[in-house]
């Protein structure tokens, strides 16, 4: 359990090889003017772990070529999601960041008005991604998926930004820990758990035990993600982290480590993890890859 | 022709009300944490002349009670977007506008942040509202409609938020006609067209040839809605406009009086015009609201 995974092999680094390839065919199906599409470009690109779409790949392969073009357009879509989140949160009246990933952030490298555009075109093309034909010209999917994929999208993309905004709220607060919580289940959680549930619509019907199994195992994953990126902006150093470490201190943020000590955060995480692989064992077969990228979760230094 | 129309019994005015309900209906769906609640309802309730859901509305009335429910979450979706972008337009690092119908804009009111993220939230609560079973709970509307309606209003937002980079771009340039019609058929008139198309795929079927007229109606208005606006920016005076009159020429932006001439533009609005109230003679009838608010957007003041 506490060995680092070999990557090579790792789910992950298949999935992130398999997003970089369909965000790249996605980005070239738009047409878009300069200097946008550049920031765009950059604004996908740059890189990351890529933990949604490989969620999304993960959960569809429970059940294997089931609807494949529909899965791999909800995992840009999801992506594209993220990262308009990101390029508007680094901007100057957000968190002011001047670094992501080790590179500047889209504002400082095409200037606030173009970043914040690229925000909101990702957010119309991550829903035009999804009503489209990309990776399948030949085959539509049945609308009503579509509508469920459109429908848990919408739904955690509001999520997140109201995450935002009860966590700017909290700063400087003394909150408790269902306040925290409930945070982050909107900030970063919700998103988590649609790339789940995105791809679990996509291949179950609508009544399969699947679908609240994996409910249940993406919001344990979705908040677990978030307790571990408290403990990690405490223990990291800048250089691993690719963004400003101990960043949340500084804005004086209310965190796991900061309400229930760093030990006991650490436990909490892996008791998220330990629920979240409980819920999956129910489940057949196939949810090799959901284990592994679960375990990388539980055990990455950035 | 050119006499002000009776306001009172006028479809605007009606779908002004009917928009107006529909849009608090709607805002109180969701549970938004303060103050992004406030800010949101601030950038909807601000008013406006509602145009389109006012053509949206028109259009369905060519064929009465057919998915009117479907109806009207199309147009309370496409005015989410329509504010979200107006939120945006107004922040500082774009337009920096301090006023927008005689009031605060959102970020005066409510800080950048705030402001930022209630444009982010309405354009997924867009997106939220389409798939939803608003103002009728015991009928579902088929999928293939929400996905029509989801990938035109998609799309447009994408057109929109590009044309705002090629107008930016296009400042303090001389362009041709082609490319400032170009910025604007993108700009202003995708969600235009938008309003119309949404309600189209609602009520009729796709092989109806009512599709292909709209179609072109709605390019015609949504350009001819764009040169008015250019003609108005010079001819009016702040106060009627709620807006800083004269910004164009302050920030040496192409518009159609600048190209063509004052009276060229005139003219070529009424041909505009003239073009969309053709493609409507091929309908067979209750077209009545549309001829009613393409009139009103050809005589309007502000």
């Amino acid at each position: 359990m506490s060995s680092t995974p070999d990557l090579s092999t790792h789910p992950l680094t298949q999935a992130q090889h398999r997003i970089h390839q369909d965000l790249l065919t996605a980005l070239d199906a738009f047409a878009i003017p300069e200097p946008l599409k550049s920031a765009v470009h950059h604004a996908v690109m740059l890189g990351g772990k890529r933990v949604r779409p490989a969620l999304c790949y993960a959960t569809a392969a429970l059940k294997p070529n089931q609807n494949t073009a529909a899965v791999r357009r909800a995992a840009v879509a999801i992506e594209f999601i993220h990262c308009y989140s990101l390029v508007h949160d680094d901007l100057p009246c957000m968190d002011n960041d001047l670094l992501r990933r080790g590179q500047p952030t889209c504002h400082v490298a095409f200037g606030e008005d173009t970043a914040l555009l690229a925000g909101d075109i990702l957010q119309s093309m991550a829903f035009e991604i999804l009503g489209s034909r990309l990776f399948d010209q030949t085959y539509a999917v049945e609308a009503s998926i579509v509508l469920k994929q459109m429908q848990i999208l919408a739904t955690a993309s509001s999520k997140m930004v109201n995450g935002q905004v009860m966590d700017l709220q909290a700063e400087g607060q003394h909150i408790d820990q269902a306040a925290l919580e409930k945070i982050h289940r909107n900030k970063t959680g919700a998103l988590i758990t649609a790339a789940v549930m995105m791809a679990a619509v996509t291949i179950f019907e609508g009544t399969d035990i699947a679908i609240p199994k994996l409910r249940e195992f993406s919001q344990a994953i979705g908040l677990a993600f978030q307790v571990q990126d408290d403990i990690l902006d405490i223990i990291s150093e800048t250089e691993v982290l690719g963004k400003t470490a101990g960043k949340d201190e500084q804005v004086d943020k209310s965190t796991y480590p900061a309400l229930m000590g760093l030990e006991a955060a650490q436990q909490y995480a892996q008791a998220l993890h330990t629920q979240a692989i409980a819920a999956l064992t129910h489940l057949d077969a196939h949810a090799d890859e959901l284990l592994q990228i679960t375990q990388f979760l539980l055990h990455r230094k950035s």
